[in-house]
């Protein structure tokens, strides 16, 4: 039973471990405080010594044992072996992943889906979560090629939203299915389409953001209804989370 | 003169250098590709045979060449000791840091500045100049307390900004007497300001936005015109650069 969360731990730093155990870990204090208000369920922390040198920090430890999570007191090496953002803060809470799937989302009449396709940096992945729950978005989908959304940089980047906000992942397929049964408009963002602020949108839409480097798959720009963009200048495209920022603020319900 | 950029390279890892040489550090192929279609001159480049291994690196090599500017072979290590970004690809050059000053920049009818008030991280920064060029955005002005706009992780992140739009930097004195002198109205990002979609921009208007953890400092707090927010739900604040990307967007001229 000696050190049964740090080789949890260690184990879920490979998505395939995640999704096998349907857990992920949220990393440093600000991460584990907004776990632990939230109604995702923590299964055990590792925590340093460090963790108890600030009042903050201290406060979280008994946050923690108080709301019954297992802690377990490990070496900086150790916990270092386990972590995977910078500045962990001496603290790791692992948690079960929402059960959450399309069929559970719960659309009124009016309706945005954020749609990530192929987007691989966890900075901007937990951004785009931060801003959609921001802007009220009813879920966020992600596509095959996009960096799991339970990644723990992805987790920490996202500052919660992970927890109060739907991040679903799935197949193309999955995505049309539902489409189809809801009657979703699918908008995807690139430069060469129209101006956003010309267009009305629909009362139910999903909006595409492609890859970094590559934009948009082949089967987004197959299936899309249509391609919007920003009108930009002396550049070749915005940061991806910056412009998914302004299209759900220009689209919001 | 043996290696004589490789040891200027690496002097310009800190601030205090690139101010006193007047000179910066872009690194990666797409920098180094954006910096040779500017104005601004490339003293001088340091690459690694790896940058020959494809043929873009190897095109951006005889670019380099064509344009007259020194290139110094160093192996990878050597190359290691100067680079300060992830991923350098085996190219980084050296360039002078463009002379702009507040008094230089050519105002019209209609302006905006960006203004970064103690703004840290080298992403969000970069991020932040790319978007501020995008929207045509007439400078961006950094007070004290701001990550170098010149260090090498923020020209990386800017995507080639810094070349082709005013990155500027100085005193609360300077901003102020900038703004007397040209009837600049300035907006502040703060989550209890006025929602920005309610109101009608100035006619010249600086928009500053702050620290992404303490948020804005006292000093604009005291002398900001108004304070204006993003109507936003469930997260305590947005991403800065998320955030002052859908403020440029809605206040853009």
């Amino acid at each position: 039973m000696a050190n049964r969360l740090l080789t949890l731990g260690r184990n879920l730093q490979r998505r395939k471990a995640r999704e096998k155990e349907g857990l992920f870990v949220a990393e440093g204090i600000r991460t584990v405080e907004e776990l632990l208000s939230s109604q995702v369920r923590a299964k055990g922390a590792l925590v340093t010594s460090r963790l108890s040198e600030t009042p903050r920090g201290k406060a979280l430890r008994e946050q923690l044992e108080a709301a019954g999570v297992p802690v377990e007191d490990v070496s900086e090496q150790e916990f270092e072996s386990a972590a995977q953002t910078e500045t962990p803060q001496g603290v790791l809470a692992i948690a079960s992943v929402p059960e959450q799937r399309l069929a559970d989302l719960n659309l009124g009449d009016v309706a945005r889906i954020l749609v990530l396709d192929a987007v691989q940096d966890p900075g901007n992945v937990g951004t785009m979560l931060r801003t959609a729950l921001a802007f009220g978005v009813t879920a966020t989908f992600s596509l095959p090629g996009t960096v799991d959304l339970w990644n723990a940089k992805v987790v920490r980047s996202g500052m919660g939203a992970h927890f109060r906000h739907p991040c679903l992942a799935g197949t193309w397929d999955d995505l049309d299915a539902f489409r189809r049964e809801h009657a979703i408009t699918m908008w995807a963002a690139d430069v060469g389409g129209t101006p956003v602020e010309k267009l009305t949108p629909p009362s139910r839409l999903a909006v595409v953001v492609g890859n970094e480097g590559g934009g948009l798959s082949p089967r987004t720009r197959e299936q899309v209804d249509r391609l919007v963009a920003l009108s930009i200048e002396g550049v070749e495209s915005l940061n991806v989370a910056v412009a998914a920022g302004i299209l759900l603020y220009e689209l919001r319900q």
